[in-house]
């Protein structure tokens, strides 16, 4: 049972203390508060073995439009008595409700951990990669690509090099199991040629070198730097992420535009960095980056949900009839629009 | 993507011929219909580690009450582009709107799995055992434990002797990774005592017979048996199982009462086989069976829903709060009472 207002990484320092693992894990654990993460269904680096952070609730206090106390502080992993009325909570962004105390789920620890950096050639590769370490590796906790642009800025910037060559992608993945199972599965992969390069980590010190790549610190100081945060479906995540590199390269040659992301659950993360003309803003890029997204039906937030800036956009991943819907639960929740006015919806 | 009249086996059968695996497994599978899998938001036996019926869900198309079709049908593991819809309609049994098509979400298949029996002498040993093996085995893909009254009646019905002596509790666990680690574990725990023997299949048909006594089909032969699914903090389950024994039997002594569940999701099956006395109906039974239940704050349903005949009790496990939004909830999506109706609320 935690406040709204606990850090993350408090969260998760409590549940380590009691021998027990709280699976929801993102780079600002520091400074983010719970209760947020779960008002946004926060996502991460654990979903593909975990879940988002809907998943890691079992229960929910409320506070409604009216005052009402939702006392939902179940405790159990299986509970279908009546409307599950956590979901409509979680992942709403507090427009129908405020969150104020939560029962987390906590999980066994998940053993000692093995962390590689892999290299691959084509994101097919990757995708298959993402399958067979699935199947075959004890069990797959993180599974982060990254695309050659993002990886190459960031480990020039951080002064690391893991590898002798570029390589069109570097996958960070993380595995529980034994160590010479995790060596003999690489081994077969680049016997296959299925990947081109791999590296384990020696000691926690490097897995940390690796995952600061990932995080991506350097690449935040890029002028007018935007971030976005889309999904589709696994498979088409190579095509678009051409796609839309070239669409933004054609308004803006030397922009620099990059990816990465969490591949496993659909998720990808996109940097653009460019120097706007006259009467130019930022919805000139947003306008490129989800006009593509929207031929491959994709959602234009994965995990850091709508806010204010993207509800311009949401009619793009989503129907009138599901609008509609999601107006007439607030309307019901929320009569006076006195929640987190103005956001999502 | 299924329509939601598909029988589950056949949706296991299509997801297994591309090479991937439906994560939703129940003994009803030959007759129960996806449609009703998800609007009962099911549970079965691969909960512990897969989630329950909501968790394999990406998409659905839900008709509303006034006819509107709502076609949410997302195939992203991650989307936070507005309110998450579809766990309106999962779980609330047909009263908010009726599924009529889903997209399910595949796992890759779990690898080679290894299926044990283990004795055990106390409910706490149980549950020590269930965390050791979700640590020290590659991956538990089910532990289902039954008491020594339901293991006994099965396996003498069914003429299937596994032990030398009767236990206090006999425990099926399937778990992936390598044979000799699993070996292993039960050497170690037979070592510490924390198990009394261990048992691992050493064929298919082995391990259907260990099924066998778990799916429990002789008990029904008894008279007037009631089957409850309940809930409860897994710490808690021993202590209900022994106070719910005895205030049955303190009214029924010859009554047939006998435990069974997933244990590692906090949920348990109660038979209870009892004749009554002139002006007795299965209310009584009911009556014990929740009345214990709510000393331990536990639920009603665990996988089982609401319908009909737990809708008096409902009020045993959530509070007025909660039934007044679950009512707010209902007179919003159907004003006029035609989904479902007398259900759940």
């Amino acid at each position: 049972v935690v406040k709204a207002g606990t850090p993350l990484e408090e969260c998760q320092k409590a549940a380590a203390d009691h021998g027990l693992f709280l699976a929801l894990d993102l780079g600002s654990r520091g400074s983010c508060q719970i209760g947020g993460n779960l008002s946004t269904n926060a996502g991460g680096i654990r979903v593909i073995r975990y879940g988002m952070a809907r998943e890691q609730v079992l229960g929910l206090e409320v506070v409604l439009a009216d005052g009402t106390i939702i006392s939902s502080m179940n405790r159990m992993l299986k509970n279908n008595a009546g409307y599950d009325l956590k979901h409509l909570f979680i992942g709403s962004e507090g427009t129908l409700g405020i969150i104020t105390r939560a029962v987390l789920r906590l999980h066994p620890p998940p053993g000692e951990i093995t962390t590689m950096l892999v290299a691959v050639s084509s994101y097919d590769q990757v995708v298959t990669l993402l399958r067979r370490a699935q199947s075959e590796l004890g069990g797959v906790v993180a599974f982060e690509a990254m695309w050659r642009d993002y990886f190459a800025f960031n480990a020039d910037a951080l002064k690391l090099t893991f590898f002798d060559a570029a390589h069109a992608f570097c996958v960070i993945i993380e595995s529980t199991g034994p160590r010479e199972a995790i060596e003999e599965f690489l081994a077969a992969c680049l016997q296959e040629t299925l990947i081109d390069d791999a590296l384990i980590a020696a000691s926690h010190a490097q897995a940390r070198e690796m995952w600061s790549v990932r995080e991506g610190h350097p690449i935040e100081v890029l002028p007018n730097l935007l971030n976005f945060d889309v999904s589709l479906p696994i498979g088409m995540i190579g095509d678009y992420a051409k796609a839309c590199t070239a669409a933004l390269k054609a308004r803006w040659p030397q922009a620099h535009v990059s990816f990465y992301g969490h591949v496993g659950d659909s998720n990808v993360h996109i940097c653009v960095s460019t120097l706007y003309a006259p009467g130019e803003d930022m919805h000139s890029v947003d306008d490129i980056v989800y006009g593509v997204l929207g031929h491959y039906h994709g959602s234009i937030s994965a995990e850091h949900g709508i806010g204010t800036l993207k509800r311009p956009y949401l009619h793009l991943s989503r129907s009138p009839q599901e609008l509609a819907l999601m107006l007439s639960l607030k309307q019901s929740l929320d009569p006076k629009g006195i929640l987190n006015p103005g956001k999502v919806i």
